[in-house]
């Protein structure tokens, strides 16, 4: 919303434009005076969707929706990617903290900021992107770098003034040179010096090697020497299945930290998002829906102006599908609902004593904001105060049961008798 | 180098950063201060690379090079990546054009606008990202969009709309609701108006469905339409495989659109650089060489103050191996040299009648810059010059042959040396 509403060429863009020879002076003028003055609907920031729902409406003058496409999708797409990222890696580390440390290997600085934005929505505590922490109010984190290590002439000797510098956060790093060997028996040295001042050590970090193997290791070393509350910190190459299957096995690590698979979504680094004319509004109101056609029934677009449901079961309080409707439909909460696949159209099932909650909500009326936005806070517990109105099995990382999201009745006679009146059209045409 | 030269906290950063109760006023009143007073040397950008090789070197106190680190890793990293993705996807285009479509899906606003720039290093013609095309001198391309095609009543009105908005430019997207029943016979019809208006239509692009097939059936259509010379562009979905399968099917594609894959690097979002310390400067000015190790043998670093040159045979003018040294050690080129494997040692083989051509250039010197930057046209010039130096073995797609990069005896003996001594110490101090 920023970005729409305060969008504005400068000189200097128009005379670039202008440079161009693609375009007339009424148009730059055009361009250069044109601001936001359409709606926006929109689910709010944290809120689970899912593939095929419509997550933001822009009403507008049809070029100052074409202008707004490209931004929306690029920081729409982006941040949804990581905040889903984020939230799966947080729900494989259970109980352990989890901090977003890939600033280093992210796409871009904006691509280190926003996503470090996005990661604390989808469930981390904490970032090492310290201008990230700063903007947007996120608790900083990070430990000693290996440098630190290497710059005095023992380990010991770079824990020991590690800790004078950070006698309540000590966390040090121990697999620099040999993480069992040197290093936890290190930092086992300098919590002693440290507790004789009179601190708890906060921890240890191993960075490299067999976290299973390590950790349970390590924890047992420091449980032994006196330190069962110092935290064991795991970071290098994480992701939701590596911490899964640590977990599975039975590693003693209390607080993740995750960089690359989590800043860029690694193994799957962009989120298809698109953004589609829906319908035309005439100038009498009147609506005219409109569809794109594809070989791929799944892209094959919901034509006109549309609202999006989420409903629960009232007894259990759960979610059990979503409702794709027009705009101004209404649900009748009374009446049991038939609930189709929205491909596979002979699988249904009723839906019954449910309620109907709408998840578009008016962002932005007439160019003007009419929302107050949460803090990020605030977004990251919406978040996952929403998700947990989701079964397990929906949310479940391996063959996970695919959550219902279907058109209603009206919408979906609409689509069908629009994709029939083509066919027929184009069969003419031919025939 | 912008970011390095021009680094600076701000009263606001400051007053964050004393918010956190971490620091003295000292130290902060020290970090407001500090501007980065070093060297750099780096290798051209738009230069070859391999792993394991030292591409940019700070030398510089300590404080400032490690205050560098973050930024400079997050920059390099990324924009390395996805010139070396475009070069991977312009190769495979053979002699047809790549334009890069990919802001939407880029992660954030300056993964969009640097990764455009590095597009265009690796090969890449032209972008559609406005943005970058201005601030980097880029030429703009893109086409009309689906949107376009479906505010008009029938596909034939959209293409005449445009073919008359842009007569000299006329690429027409044929894919909106049926590519050979609708999209080409209308874009041939608008191209017989066109040229009835004395002007040559561009083509038109095809964004779905299977582009070996369409292309070819287009083809022929546009050839029997009498509009041999009017190009065929695919976009959607495209990486260096696809392409360079579709060439082998005969596809009849002379212009490529890529985006997704290409702006996040989609199957290997992430290059992985690392910022290591290599070496102290004493104040007397002696060298104290620093090593990190790993129980991966690749990720050992490389002790020291290095240089790095490249090894071209005399005769033919191709590249034969990289050598990495010591700062300040000659190479000498009238004694045939024994290149060894870095991991595997016993693989061995000598150069004789080559020269050596030092890589890395003095970029900053005590915090002046005292290089000039070329123009983006200019690097991607000399990305394919000293591409083309490589044999077509180390660059095609499948298991191409490793580039031999060794060490000099010099830096390697250094290196043995510090690995054993650091063992040795070791063993005696569990023994």
């Amino acid at each position: 919303m920023d970005y729409l509403l305060n969008w504005h060429l400068t000189e200097e863009d128009v005379a670039y434009l202008r440079s161009l020879n693609q375009f007339s002076e009424d148009f730059l003028e055009y361009l250069a005076n044109m601001r936001f003055t359409g709606d926006v609907y929109a689910v709010k920031e944290g809120e689970p969707v899912f593939p095929g729902e419509p997550i933001l409406t822009i009403k507008a003058p049809l070029i100052q929706a074409q202008f707004a496409e490209t931004a929306l999708l690029n920081i729409i797409n982006h941040q949804t990617l990581i905040a889903t990222k984020s939230s799966k890696i947080c729900r494989a580390a259970g109980k352990g903290a989890v901090m977003e440390f890939g600033l280093r290997r992210a796409q871009g600085p904006d691509a280190g900021v926003y996503g470090a934005r996005a990661a604390i929505i989808g469930g981390c505590t904490s970032t090492s992107n310290v201008l990230a922490a700063q903007l947007y109010d996120i608790p900083v984190a990070g430990t000693m770098a290996h440098s630190w290590v290497m710059d005095f002439d023992s380990e010991y000797d770079a824990f020991l003034a590690y800790a004078h510098a950070y006698p309540e956060n000590c966390l040090l790093l121990v697999d620099t040179y040999d993480t069992l060997r040197s290093g936890v028996p290190n930092a086992i040295r300098v919590f002693r010096e440290l507790e004789k001042e009179g601190y708890r050590p906060r921890g240890i970090r191993l960075d490299s090697g067999d976290f299973a193997y390590l950790s349970k290791k390590a924890r047992k070393m420091l449980d032994e020497a006196g330190f069962p509350d110092a935290i064991i910190c795991a970071s290098g190459d994480l992701d939701e299945y590596s911490i899964s299957s640590l977990m599975q096995q039975g590693a003693k690590i209390d607080l993740w930290g995750v960089g690359t698979k989590l800043i860029t979504s690694a193994d799957m680094p962009a989120l298809g998002g698109v953004y589609k004319l829906a319908a035309l509004i005439r100038e009498d109101g009147t609506v005219v829906p409109k569809i794109k056609l594809s070989d791929n029934a799944a892209k094959i677009t919901n034509p006109s102006f549309k609202n999006l449901y989420r409903l629960y079961d009232r007894e259990s309080g759960m979610a059990v599908a979503d409702l794709i409707t027009m705009r101004e439909e209404k649900i009748d909460e009374s009446r049991p609902l038939t609930i189709f696949h929205p491909l596979e159209t002979w699988k249904r099932f009723k839906v019954k004593n449910f309620r109907a909650e709408p998840l578009l909500h008016t962002i932005v009326e007439n160019g003007k904001l009419v929302y107050r936005f949460p803090k990020l806070a605030e977004i990251r517990e919406f978040s996952q105060k929403e998700l947990a109105k989701f079964w397990e099995e929906y949310l479940r990382l391996d063959m996970p049961e695919l959550y219902k999201v279907d058109l209603s009745e009206q919408l979906h006679s609409l689509k069908s008798n629009m994709l029939d009146s083509i066919r027929s059209g184009r069969t003419e045409e031919l025939g």
